[in-house]
């Protein structure tokens, strides 16, 4: 199927934009781009392909004749408009939490699991931006040697948080800088030289929601049930996730044989020459599509475990990538999206 | 023992100055203050109890009457320089890494390990600077349930790597904001805004000299060998270090009993109220003499494993104060420094 019609819900925002991007460089065949925002951003102008497009106000009557629609507006967005947009025949690709923890909605990186696509009942959901990058590596390593247990920190930019948080770790930075202060307004406490070891809200387990988002969403996606632990933590970048994980497995694999594995899977690559000082790092990985890993090692502490180092731009494999992705393929499927 | 002769080795540097401060802030019982530095220093002039002191030349002369003396200017300087010092009678406290893994130097956090004091033949040795403020959260939890794996990702802040670290950090984040680029000197990497998964050098099993470090010394001070795996990173923080410590025990311990073990523990303060967003930042923990304990939680991917947030002012506990702490111990010992 090519000469589609998609829907951008959020194409004012960051990964809105980032979309858009990806759309023109990997040439998606878009025939009709309808661009959807709050009522407050109608007004924007948006490039794409060389054209000017306006953005329209999000109503429940927007999806009409939308082949797909790739939702980046928040939760409570997705709740009430996902829905109206399957009904009328879209499929939407969702990238909130909305709807990844549904049974009858498949959540799908699709290097990892696109034979889950389809099963869709006209909302597909993109995982966590974390838990996308985590599942890139960690697949072909569980398809060799089934994993036992993750034990994880992250090291989160706060591009993960949106636009203003970003300007906000920019401006209040410069401030300090000058040494000033200002009273921080989208994190919790202050980002700038700082860190956050707290992402999303607190769940009953005293675990956060970003943390259990990782440990469910990574269960569902390789289709185990892997005992998982995380800590989440937003650090003073500004895009880039970065994840150390220690992965115990059920057999022995040695570093080459990782190296290989992860080498061999499809929108990742090894960066692992410490010698050299080669490995991943934020602003290096950033504007990349790949998921980067180094640091591999064997776990001195305990048989059959590695260490490594995950890194991938947050915007991008984390969020409007992977969707784009989805709806690629999507249009290659003989009869879902019509 | 009072009216003490004290020097210190590197009275220019971050650590120094710090323990000056310590010293002062303490009233630590020094009759005469030798402040010891390289010849680019000698004209320096630094306050004292609102005395200004002038900085001399390290030589081998310069431990004549000095009962005791704080290294603090780096392992080739404490190499050459303890071992003289200790000949004529000085007790040394090495700040570096030089003499922490010599199986006839004590290796101490007071609170700790104070015992292993008395074993002294000179020169004493005082931690890594991750490896304190670990310790410091761990003995209690080890008194109680004795640990049987330690998987630890650091958080580390600039200061550790020294003053011109610190500076770059700051110029270079104000360029980047500035919209321009200056290249690393201090660094393997660009520094600000970014994450660099590397400290100190690579060994041949692919860890970096630091999570060696962090791994041997915590062996060494809780006398145990402990299996224990570390990734150490290095974040746009200027000071204090922050640690997601995963801890298996050999039977269970309760957050309630871990926080009650914690508080309980000379040094650590526990801050951990996630209803009120309530943890340590390593903003907020700089300049504070404890270390802080947060977001502790049972792991739900493991029985008998707590999880944990540790952060600690990496100049102070992690350095200048465990050194003072180190000497006031000293001075209580009835025959070692006389």
């Amino acid at each position: 199927m090519t000469d589609i019609t998609l829907a951008i819900v959020g194409a004012t925002g960051l990964v809105g934009k980032e979309i858009l991007a990806i759309l023109e460089e990997r040439k998606f065949p878009v025939k009709n781009l309808v661009l959807l925002a709050s009522k407050r951003s109608t007004d924007t102008v948006l490039s794409f392909n060389g054209s000017s497009i306006k953005v329209k106000e999000l109503t429940q009557d927007s999806f009409q004749n939308v082949d797909i629609a790739l939702f980046s507006a928040g939760s409570s967005i997705s709740e009430k408009f996902a829905p109206i947009a399957a009904k009328s025949g879209t499929v939407v690709v969702d990238n909130t939490s909305f709807f990844r923890m549904d049974p009858s909605v498949p959540l799908v990186v699709p290097e990892v699991n696109k034979h889950a696509l389809k099963h869709h009942n006209g909302i597909i959901a993109n995982p966590n931006c974390s838990t996308a990058q985590l599942v890139m590596a960690l697949k072909p390593i569980h398809d060799y040697a089934p994993i036992k247990r993750l034990v994880i920190s992250t090291y989160q930019s706060v591009s993960g948080a949106g636009k203003e948080a970003m300007m906000e770790l920019e401006n209040h930075s410069r401030y300090l800088i000058q040494g000033k202060v200002a009273d921080p307004k989208e994190f919790s406490h202050h980002m700038p030289f700082n860190l956050i070891p707290q992402i999303d809200v607190f769940e009953d387990n005293a675990y956060t929601k970003e943390e259990m988002k990782m440990i469910n969403e990574t269960q569902k996606i390789l289709e185990t049930e892997i005992p998982i632990t995380a800590t989440a933590v937003r650090v003073p970048v500004f895009v880039s996730h970065s994840e150390a994980v220690n992965i115990q497995t059920d057999k022995p694999v040695s570093v080459e044989k990782c190296r290989e594995l992860l080498t061999n899977f499809p929108g990742v690559t090894v960066l692992d020459n410490i010698q050299e000082q080669e490995y991943p790092t934020p602003r290096d990985v950033s504007g990349k599509d790949d998921v980067y890993v180094g640091r591999i090692r064997e776990d001195i502490s305990q048989k059959n475990t590695l260490e490594c180092w995950i890194v991938a731009d947050n915007l991008r494999k984390g969020a409007a990538l992977n969707a784009v992705q989805i709806a690629e393929e999507l249009i290659k499927l003989p009869v879902n999206v019509a």
